[in-house]
């Protein structure tokens, strides 16, 4: 092996391959991946291993392990589970570098499983050998045909002579198997088969890292129920993203009851959905929604005019029903239909006479039929009008079949993407488009979500690597930056986050009802009185917060209340209170930093009160966020509107919000591993110009 | 004909045709209908009209109308547009009592062409003939083989020996096909296949009224831009709803640019789409999204267990994943996942040993293969379990072929839908299920979209025979009641709503400033002084409202109030001021009563603010709206927790908000045609038992 060579190669690429407890009857277990990589020819060696027979499907059997001529690149255990760790061992011992595991009864069923699944792991480290598994169905590259998958699809859905660069990583077989079958009835083919099971020694994101550095995958399409390792898989999409291979993956448990099934039937930390969504968009990996859907989105990111897709979309086609339903569902995705220039109205009108629809969609009439060419002018002029960066022609059988060498010729032409909704015709057609570097969707539905996660993806792709480049540049700052206060009160935190640029307005610590009048006469107007103490998160809730407090008032009003917290609360320490002016803003903001057990420091921004908590509009991101980031979590609230001048309020401060959502996030990274949560509440926005303030602060650090 | 024979079953399902402007060319307009009636042998006669030829197709051509032997049931007219109207007469004259007429020029390109309609329509009435299209396709019965339809489709997809009791009635030629064509390739055969064109004379709804009363018409799915006539299409709905067959609907321009489109390329009024979805449900029609989901609603509809279709689903599978996705799914859908009851869950676990999911969804496992009758005994215990009324079960290709038998032997003894997701397997197998009643769908997103229409539509079906009731009474009561109060101010509008039982307050009406104070002073409390005036809509706007104004203050305010309003609208009639007492409450609606274009009035309720204006949280209803439909409004709303003690808020009461809003659809009801516009806003509802009051009402009426 070279020194490039990836560590997980000659798992995922073996040029030889032992079963051990192979079988010669192709409905077990042990004689399913024998089957395969003879029925369909491995291009390297195979060495069954039984003691009972001396040949099997045409291999020679070896009676053990270690009777084997060479150490093969990989065995594959076909075992019940008690075997598994002896016959590692052996195999260990015979230099076998890699092993997949069938066996179920680990972490997957707790108990004793876990200390099995802990042993092998414990095993793999001490040994440096490559576990695939346990609790997994094998893998399949299907270019040389190392079929080690118990999977019965191969047999009925075949591997042919075409290569495919969609390899498919999935959490669960079954769904693999789903995965494969529905691209192969789609024509598509695959490269890699990988069925991570328990994921015990090589995860998820460790299989994305070697298919980047897999030159025949071009595409990735996975199944995830959770990720184990956040961060190793926010790396690989950006080695991903580098490589310029898109990655889409279906996620199950997006729904409460779907959360539950996963965290039920796996062992994998199922994390906050949101956050899994936000993460996903955020590194320019597309979330498919369903099956047929992941399906056509690596269907469509096998096609060279990928990247050019975006939200504005032409659409062609004989009918104005089609049209209109076309439009309907572009709209439904977020995506446009712009109306095209009038340049290119008059061309249409000349091209075609009596023509309808000409502004978008365009309805080419029946006329296409009988004149030849007309389709080549009328889909050059749309492809040539500024507007479009995809057209989408909506074809039904003969027409498909009729217009199909000119869409050939003006797609050749163009950089726009084309792409053909065809609800029948000849898979001869299809395939003549689809070389052509046209995909072509068997319906209108499936197309127009697949043009919108499209679209979407190409403008996540740009986020992406600008986040990528700030999180980097951040960690290298961070280790110059102070570490969070422990054990902080309002006061220390405000202190704290106004050292990374948080407005936090004219606030002043008193330490008794004295001082506190003093201050607040100084201050000169109504203040807030509250109290300051570490160990009071919900000051209200405890008559620890008075507002519109009048100078005069303040003293008495401060002794209330630390009477009242006293009594509330004994055992809190009461470091005396804060004083602040009152304020008013035309809206405010909920910026909180939470620690997801997957991903880590997650951003999450809202307009707080109903909106957070009925309507669930918040916005989240993996830290760092910038200016330009926190604007766009801004904007996609769809209570939006309301800071914009809404019903007549003035607009408000986006900008001094977005900076003061950028100092949190420096903060909240600065403060490294020992914060765990970080809340302003509220974030008051002023009116455009006049700024924001963070009236309330709390930092909760793992260490308290 | 008998006397219960429809008046279309002549246009619809001729015994005799003639094609006038006949060709014998198959590519041609006058030749494909021709073709398709001789290829597909058409049960009756046919006469080809055209002076050129004594033979076409094999059948004997005619020189011309006059010459025909007898006067066919319907003549296809396959002429340019400026020939239509004469020979139309012609026919008449003949004894021919409908045609189809193909030709484009009408009321879609406007200007002469609406006057050409309009000639058309005039005839029709003076004649009585039918008269299909213009501008249309024509149409199929299939079963007859009377394919009057120029669509090139039915070469490459031909009807056979099958029935289908599905009919499609689409306002789109290439829509219609393409419908045909997805069912086709699913297998589905069809009944009808009718193209309305522009309905000059016969239009969607009287289409649906002859199918209603067409026996071998199950089904009914169509494709509209824009209904005609709102109260037919209402009256066939319930017609339909009476003799039990479903009716799935396509409806064009669901977005803003989509509802431009239609309006471009066709005649028919769009109204309000939010309207339209709403009496969709109302009348139990099923609203499809894409061609695909029409197909799949009416795919499913074929099924005898449709009507026990709920939202609670017990999903089985072999892998965790398919469960998890599938739940997912059917959570986006609305659709419920039960837990197992403890007894099932048990059973399961004696049943199949090593299971690890039996709540639902239920993991069967792989023993499944091995096992024989594992699948009948776990799925009847499914099947048996209260939770249920549709199981769904995964399977891929292998596991599909390998439970067929099983699944069909234990359906057959279920009163709930059984129903399969198969990604893979033979068409045999998927046919053998589907004749035992168990409908298979490719991918599990169809199955869940499909489901959850169908749940959905079983709900509205039930309150849909309560509507048509209700407004059967309420048309009988309305010859009683008066009509609405003209020019009126919004103390007699209160007046008049209170005559329906609309709580309006102890709301008192002053002449002068002096007899507004004595009023203040006797309710005794601060009050809303407001301006009284029929000429005024926007009270606010011009100074016209003061609220909570003390008594003593009342008369300097009537009096500042009436020197502003007369001087901001001095042609405006004043007729005094509104005294009110302040009332306070936990929530506010908008009740609002408008006019349809498409299907008169209709009720619009919402919580306001915010909430209507940015998130469009409305309900909308036809009228009439009793208190059950009411409280259905509000439980509809997103924000309907807000009424429902939201954060320690108290609750609302609903039950005097639904009585209120039955109280305004009762008003409205019987203002007959004068109404315009009823908006009541807000209507204030208080905390549980407290009532509700509608603060402030405002009445447009069509005369003013």
């Amino acid at each position: 092996m070279s020194a490039t060579t990836h560590r997980l190669e000659v798992a995922l690429n073996p040029s030889s391959i032992a079963i051990i407890g192979a079988s010669g009857d192709p409905g077990r277990i042990g004689g399913i991946a024998l089957d395969h990589l003879s029925r369909f020819g491995f291009r390297g060696q195979v060495f069954p291993v039984n003691p009972k027979y001396p040949e099997l499907a045409g291999f020679r059997c070896y009676p053990d392990v270690e009777s084997l001529p060479i150490a093969p690149d990989v065995a594959v255990l076909a075992l019940p589970v008690e075997d598994v760790a002896p016959m590692l061992e052996r195999c260990h011992a015979k230099g076998i570098p890699s092993a997949i595991v069938y066996a179920a009864g680990f972490a997957e069923i707790g108990g004793e499983g876990s200390s099995r699944q802990e042993a092998l792991l414990e095993f793999s480290r001490r040994t440096g050998m490559h576990i695939i598994g346990p609790n997994c169905m094998g893998l399949a590259q299907l270019e040389t045909r190392a079929i080690t998958c118990f999977a019965p699809t191969f047999r009925l859905f075949p591997p042919d002579e075409r290569k495919g660069g969609i390899s498919l990583v999935t959490q669960s077989g079954s769904m693999c198997s789903d995965l494969y079958v529905t691209g192969w009835m789609m024509n598509m083919r695959f490269r890699h088969f990988i069925n991570t099971g328990n994921e015990a020694c090589v995860d998820f994101a460790d299989y994305l890292d070697y298919l980047v550095t897999d030159q025949g995958t071009q595409i990735i399409a996975g199944y995830v129920e959770g990720l184990r390792d956040g961060p190793k898989f926010v790396a690989a999409a950006r080695q991903m993203l580098q490589a310029g291979k898109p990655l889409v993956l279906l996620k199950a448990g997006e729904s409460e009851r779907g959360s539950e099934v996963t965290q039920s039937h796996t062992a994998a930390l199922a994390g906050n959905r949101a956050v899994y969504r936000a993460a996903f968009a955020q590194l320019g990996v597309m979330q498919a929604r369903h099956t047929v859907h992941l399906t056509d989105l690596a269907y469509l990111s096998g096609f060279p005019r990928m990247d050019s897709v975006g939200r504005k979309v032409v659409v062609a086609s004989i009918s104005g029903a089609m049209g209109a339903v076309t439009a309907d569902l572009l709209s439904a995705q977020g995506l446009e239909l712009p109306v095209l220039s009038q340049a290119s109205q008059s061309r249409l009108m000349e091209t075609v006479p009596g023509i309808a629809m000409v502004c978008n969609p365009v309805d080419m009439t029946g006329q296409l039929f009988s004149r030849p060419r007309l389709a080549t002018e009328v889909l050059q002029t749309l492809l040539q009008d500024a507007a479009a960066n995809v057209l989408l022609v909506y074809a039904t059988g003969s027409l498909f079949e009729r217009i199909a060498p000119e869409l050939i010729e003006v797609a050749a032409g163009s950089s726009c993407l084309v792409t053909v909704v065809a609800t029948s015709g000849t898979p001869e057609t299809r395939q003549r488009l689809e070389a052509a570097g046209i995909p072509v969707f068997p319906d209108a539905a499936r197309a127009c979500e697949a043009l919108g996660t499209a679209a979407r993806r190409a403008e996540n792709l740009r986020r992406a690597s600008r986040w990528h480049a700030l999180r980097e540049a951040e960690d290298a700052h961070r280790t110059l930056a102070g570490s969070a206060p422990l054990c902080a009160d309002e006061h220390q935190v405000k202190q704290w986050l106004h050292g990374f640029g948080v407005p936090v307005g004219k606030v002043e610590a008193a330490a008794d009802p004295g001082q506190a009048e003093a201050i607040a006469r100084r201050l000169g107007g109504p203040v807030a009185v509250k109290i300051l103490s570490p160990d009071i998160a919900h000051k209200t809730e405890v008559g620890g917060v008075r507002l519109n407090v009048r100078p005069a008032e303040v003293r008495d009003a401060a002794r209330d209340m630390l009477d009242a917290v006293a009594a509330a609360q004994p055992k809190a320490r009461l470091r005396g209170l804060l004083i602040q002016p009152m304020e008013s803003g035309v809206g405010e903001l909920i910026v909180g930093v939470t620690r997801d057990p997957v991903f880590g420091l997650v951003m999450t921004v809202g307009l707080g009160g109903i909106m957070t908590e009925l309507f669930q509009d918040v916005a989240h991101r993996l830290l760092p966020v910038d200016e330009e980031m926190a604007r766009e979590m801004l904007t996609e609230l769809r209570s939006a509107p309301l800071l914009q001048g809404f019903r007549g309020k003035p607009a408000a401060d986006i900008p001094a919000a977005a900076r003061a959502i950028a100092a949190v996030s420096r903060a909240a990274m600065a403060a490294g591993p020992a914060l765990n949560e970080l809340e302003i509440n509220p974030l008051l926005i002023k009116a455009k110009g006049q700024g924001a303030v963070a009236l309330d602060a709390l930092l909760l650090t793992t260490t308290e």
